[in-house]
């Protein structure tokens, strides 16, 4: 029997969710994404109770049993076929016998694909399975606190019993920059033409990705694999030695669900490699620090700028700083004597 | 009669930068580049000086006056022949009426070329011109501290009447970023073959190149304009179209000082432009404010990380967070506590 989420305590809601009941989990990433005070103490004492319990088998937080779950980040511009694929795979993997979450970071990802039925209409099956939960990115807010959100979400999934969590962003501004900090492997999705290519390159996105999939492979093999080809080529020559795993660069055809058995066959290689070399471990507890460190610095510095003090002197010293009466390092000390 | 700088007041040394004396500019940036607190606040103090002035009329600090000199960044791998370019542009300028200012980012720049003998070395003609002045790079100090000197430095050498002011690093790290952040014009100095053109796209630095200028010309004149065709072609793709200037790209021969009057040619029509348009002021009201922005951040940072409690209580924290057992936003929280 289900509880009534809506009512329910949030020791109640914590067992729910345990359970792997997907309305409970549901429930506790809205608490987490919402931006109420009081609902983000409680968001966070929930998120500490998964994180510090013993008996959550599934490897919470960001130590690493071999149970615990695997999260990767999913990335490409609108049209590459992001939720075809993420479908397919899916659907793939819970034959297998896993269970799948998705979570999307980023206002217009195609988990909504900017219309109010959002995950209805997308990812049909999927959505349909009962290994599966797929969570809308939160229609508001800045990139960072959803992505912070994101961050407790993967958490909340990985104790409901989800051990594949899939991440999916669109190639939008600092979106992909804060999927990869937050999962072990991040997938770049390509269409095989050389415009989109080095738009990848440009946006310095390649050097996140350990995969480069060109999806629509379908369409045009021979394509396909020229641009398979070129990446492997330009990786070669952009990524020299240093890191011990060469990008894994292939096409597939999410549409005809080709491919499927090699991609994850490469993921769990990278998986086995990343934990072999320590990598997988030490990638985690960089992230955690990373994120510990940015929670820190974004709250110094807002308590900063909305300290009184500063808060009144601030507009007219950037007025002088920007038409250069008042120096930049002079203008930063006058501030930080405000609140010393 | 030229003061003796060694005993001079910071009254004096100012005086004697504004007659452009260059021992007393040298001996200003030396008190900028302290790592000494009472130098640091005589630094300031002589800074601001020079920014508050009203009788300035190189226009320093990051208002705009159409007298006011313009900084240019150049940057490169090493062997690109960024010293030989400097020297042939610097001697174009002086010949023309320009004083010319070389200050260096980067410990391990061209300008000291690993050698004691520095800047002795280097620019051998340059070097020994009277409207040129020549500063390599502090041989010390983490990348921010140079970089806050060199932004400074850039002041004071305005101060002493040079108004181009060229500023050089090596395609190290952060430094480029840093340079362009301080600049108005950024050329990247390429040489004509690919594997070079793709590692600047790798690091993202083609974002920040206004002109792209592949050097050594004279030894495959094909092989430089075939390069220039391919980046053209390359950018075009990368920067569609929302600049309002479309990088300009050619190649030219410092050695055999080849390209130089065209090369200034372009650099003026884009200056031209950049005024006209409005960008070059905001560009200099965008660093002003940001340069603010990152001493107030850094400042906020060290101090938090310096308080005791938290320097108590952070590596246990640490581990913590590392090994899972606390949640990184948790383990900030408590640090913000502590300080609070």
């Amino acid at each position: 029997m289900q509880i009534d989420v809506e009512s329910a305590s949030d020791a109640q809601l914590l067992v729910a969710v345990r359970k792997g009941e997907r309305r409970a989990l549901a429930k506790a990433i809205t608490l987490v994404e919402s931006t109420l005070p009081a609902h983000a103490k409680r968001a966070q004492k929930l998120i500490a109770e998964i994180i510090v319990s013993a008996d959550s088998s599934v490897g919470a937080g960001h130590t690493l049993s071999k149970t615990s779950a695997l999260r990767i980040g999913i990335s490409g511009v609108p049209g590459v076929g992001k939720s075809t694929f993420i479908e397919a795979l899916g659907l793939y993997l819970i034959a297998a016998g896993h269970k799948v979450a998705v979570l999307a970071v980023d206002p217009s990802s195609s988990l909504t694909g900017g219309s109010i039925l959002g995950d209805k209409t997308r990812m049909e099956h999927l959505s349909l399975a009962d290994a599966a939960f797929i969570r809308p990115s939160p229609s508001s807010g800045a990139l960072g606190g959803v992505t912070d959100h994101t961050r407790e979400a993967i958490l909340l999934c990985e104790a409901a019993g989800y051990d594949i969590i899939i991440v999916e962003t669109v190639g939008v501004g600092q979106s992909e920059i804060a999927v990869a900090a937050m999962t072990d492997l991040f997938v770049l999705m390509q269409l095989p033409n050389a415009g989109d290519d080095l738009q990848a390159i440009k946006k310095g996105i390649m050097e996140l990705a350990d995969f480069v999939v060109f999806n629509k492979a379908d369409i045009d093999l021979i394509a396909a694999q020229r641009a398979v080809a070129q990446m492997r080529l330009a990786l070669s020559m952009l990524r020299p030695s240093s890191k011990f795993w060469t990008p894994h660069v292939m096409c597939l055809s999410a549409f005809k669900q080709d491919g499927l058995a090699d991609f994850w066959q490469q993921v769990v290689d990278f998986r086995l490699k990343m934990q072999a070399s320590g990598e997988f471990l030490s990638k985690r507890q960089h992230q955690a620090l990373a994120w510990m460190n940015q929670q820190i610095d974004s709250a110094l510095r807002q308590q900063f700028r909305q300290h009184p003090a500063v808060a009144a002197a601030l507009p007219a010293l950037s007025v002088a700083v920007e038409n250069g009466s008042v120096t930049p390092a002079a203008a930063a000390q006058q501030l930080l004597a405000l609140v010393n």
